[in-house]
Order: structure tokens, then sequence, then C-alpha cells
């Protein structure tokens, strides 16, 4: 499978909430980087952050724009759009670099996005976050 | 020229401060979206922003980490290295998207990147920022 069918079939999972999937793509050595957070390092590392965040969010529904390859190199422009768990909806924009070994598995994922946009879409600025309570 | 020989001679020019390159480079009707700003539409108003970025900007040294292209859209994953004018260093992680028109010229430029690690590296916080002063 080539690696930009590869980054679909991963951002599907996450459409699905399919955890079991979104964790089967990874590989143990992946690198997780939301680039205004801290990397987060390793399968077990990141599939714990990804629980977590998956507990906050009722659906997922991901709209990639672009994507493109160069080798094993996939970028991608998206827009992040969920359903958290108390009914909110959020939208982030998105561009992503996925990095996929040879077996097909994600080595690295960094995500570039901006953080005031995020915390404000998911509630957390103080200001609409009123919603979250 | 392809589209990806396109952005890359764009980023040449940035790297070389030749705004005459980089104006030469805008379609007519480019649109140019720093995402959490409001995109400036129009090769002169683009220009114009340009020109006032440039005038507090010394030297920018962009390096591209990844650069991938599906037909005339490009992606890439870069840090933007700058010299201000006050001789402060900024950086910023950016991803950023380019449409390219069958004539080479750039129609669309969209760059994502955290605006608080922007406002940081440009000393507009009011942190370090003093050093802006």
């Amino acid at each position: 499978m080539d690696p930009i069918k590869q980054v679909e079939a991963f951002i599907s999972a996450w459409n699905r909430c399919d955890i079991a999937q979104i964790e089967a793509a990874l590989d143990e050595a992946v690198i997780y980087h939301n680039i205004p957070l801290e990397p987060v390092s390793g399968k077990a590392a990141v599939a714990e952050v990804i629980r977590d965040f998956l507990a906050g969010a009722a659906a997922c529904n991901w709209e990639t724009h672009h994507i493109a390859a160069n080798g094993p190199v996939v970028l991608t422009e998206r827009t992040d759009r969920f359903t958290l768990a108390n009914g909110r909806e959020a939208a982030v924009r998105v561009m992503g670099t996925f990095e996929i070994a040879a077996d097909g598995l994600i080595t690295y994922w960094r995500d570039y996005f901006d953080s005031v946009e995020m915390m404000r879409e998911f509630g957390m600025d103080g200001g609409d976050g009123a919603a979250l309570t």
C-alpha cells in the first residue's frame, strides 16, 4: 500500500473513532508531535494520548483538502472537525506531515496549527469555553 | 517549470530578500492567507503586506524540510528563520500550501503556524519582546 493510501486509511480510522485501527497504524518508535506542544514518543505513550483525547470527542470528521507524497513522507492540508462529548462542535485548520516506514507503519506525525484557534474551538480559552461546563 | 521548482524558486527569492522576484511570482488574483490571520487578496495588496513585513526583517533563511506536489498544489514543511531589523533572531515552524497556475504564477498561498510561537519569536508577546524596544 502506498504512503498516501496509508495516511488516508489512518484518517479514515479517526473518522470512525476506530482506536484499534489507529493504534495498529503506529510504529513502536512513533513520535507524535502537535507542534505547539511537546512531542510524545513511543507507541504506548502516543496511544494513551490518543485514547485520552478521544474520550472527550464523540465524533471526528477530518476533511483532507490536499495530500501529496515525496517518497515515504506524506503532507496533508486538513480541517479537523470534532463533535465533543458535551455536544460542542470544533474545527481546527491543520497541516500535518506523516513519515511512513517500509512496512507501512507511521514513524513520525507532526501537526501544525494555531494553538489559539485550537483552545478557542475546544472551549479552553475561558471565553465561549463556558459552554464546556 | 514544474510546480515544486516554482515554489523552491519563490522560497529562494525570500532568502535573497529579492522583493521584485517575490512579487513577479504572484498571480494578479493571488490570495495570501496566514491561517491565524485574515486572508489578503490581490497582487497589489499582498505585495504591500510583504514589503511591510520585509521592512522589519534584515534577512530570511527559510529551511524547507519537506516538499511534495499533487498536480498544481505544492505542500511544504519548513522552519522560517529571520534576522529582524533590530538584530533579533526568530524561527517559526510552518507548513504551507501553494497553488500554482498553468503559467507558473502563485494563485493561493496558505501558511499554517502557531500564532503564539510567531508572536513570541517576533518579540510581540510582551515578554522577551522587550528586546524589540
